[in-house]
């Protein structure tokens, strides 16, 4: 494959997703691409892996760009593991993941199937970083989002990432001309307010669908929230090291051993 | 239910496992217990959430203990919810998650559903603790993980939790008297190395199983794994804020707005 960078290109949309399909378009500009994607849309799966299941990958042609695409039945995490270790010849120099339809700022991460993907890639030793934007809308414009999306994948290209850190990538859903640049960020606090929707099925059982609200608990002006809502890209820097190291000497006055 | 501690009790393995039904036993003693747990095992299901499909929740009785249980088809993260929004009426002094059957140490914690559920009830401002015990099996032993849970879950509800923090507790498999004791341990740096079992179906189409080894890459003694290798009960405490905050400087180098 020359001297060209390799890129992973996976997302939790499913392969057929638009935001997929811009993401490869800027990708073949900077390298040659591999695509490894859900066949169906896995929003919301957090960091799933199929270990009580088989998973099936067929090659498939969408559209009649340079990249060679898989369509994997299983999660996002699942498709990066399967690329590394059945598809790839070699360890790619960067995987990314999106462009997301719809937010994955702040606590959004630890939801997200877009992040998972590049959590797990992480973890594999690639540097990755997983791309959103702020509109869940199929039809979403992600014209905006190109010339960012370029610019970081070709800064973690020329920089590479510190040891066990992926870029969560955040845009907001303006014109190209509106949007005031990229800001390194914090997640913000934040948590959904869940509001369940109690039906009756025709059968007379109840059950729910799971809607909420987001709510942002968090002013600080370093945060990925401050940066969407004042016009800029966000990149939060993210680890898979979730020790709260600062409380554990607090803990240790517990002595729980007395 | 008078001046007890309203105990929240889930796990990712279902309602019928016997690590539930240990971690029930033992909150029977020191409040009064709700379960919510998932109708089926769902491991491996990081912080899923679901999104795209309906909720059911039913009652049911499947010891005669006093706790009252909901089983419920969603994910763990999902048994939080609707437990908090739909079935409880005040917030809980603690959630408990588990006994879960294996291993969520080192980077277990983020494919794991156990963990899901109480960082989900850490989110939601409960005090919450995931147990897991180091033995894969369903008929795995829980009696030495009765007194460990008693006394870890008794110090939560007298000390509460610093914000927004939540404690992964991994058992080793052992008799009580082999176990040293508890050691509050950082996360230890650690992968799966992924070995797909790859295999031809009936119509000869290729599908895999997803198998792998765990690889710990970190000697640290102030480790959970090196805590469990030596006979302790670890205790991590885990937040989640993911951000890499010492490499913000680092990013912020980059000057990417040029």
């Amino acid at each position: 494959m020359g001297n060209r960078p390799l890129i992973l290109v996976t997302n939790d949309d499913g392969i057929t997703a638009p935001g997929l399909r811009t993401l490869i378009k800027v990708m073949n500009e900077i390298g040659d691409v591999i695509v490894v994607a859900p066949d169906s849309p896995q929003s919301g799966m957090g960091h799933a892996v199929t270990v009580d299941s088989t998973l099936f990958v067929e090659t498939v042609e969408i559209d009649n760009g340079p990249q060679i695409e898989y369509s994997c039945s299983g999660t996002p995490a699942d498709c990066v593991k399967l690329a590394k270790n059945q598809i790839l010849n070699r360890l790619p120099d960067l995987c990314v993941s999106g462009i997301n339809h719809g937010s994955n700022s702040s606590i959004n991460v630890i939801y997200s199937g877009t992040m998972s993907a590049a959590i797990e890639a992480g973890l594999e030793g690639i540097p990755a970083i997983g791309f959103s934007l702020l509109d869940y809308s199929w039809n979403a414009k992600f014209e905006a989002s190109e010339d960012y999306v370029r610019s970081i994948a070709s800064n973690v290209l020329k920089n590479g990432l510190p040891e066990g850190i992926v870029l969560n990538v955040n845009i907001p859903k303006l014109d190209k001309k509106d949007i005031e640049g990229i800001k390194i960020c914090r997640q913000a606090k934040a948590i959904w307010r869940e509001e369940f929707d109690k039906r009756k099925n025709p059968q007379g059982r109840d059950y729910y669908w799971l809607t909420g609200k987001f709510v942002n608990l968090d002013n600080g002006e370093e945060t990925d929230e401050w940066a969407l809502k004042n016009n800029y890209v966000s990149v939060v820097p993210i680890q898979s090291d979730l020790t709260a190291h600062h409380t554990i000497n607090e803990l240790n006055k517990w002595k729980l051993n007395d």
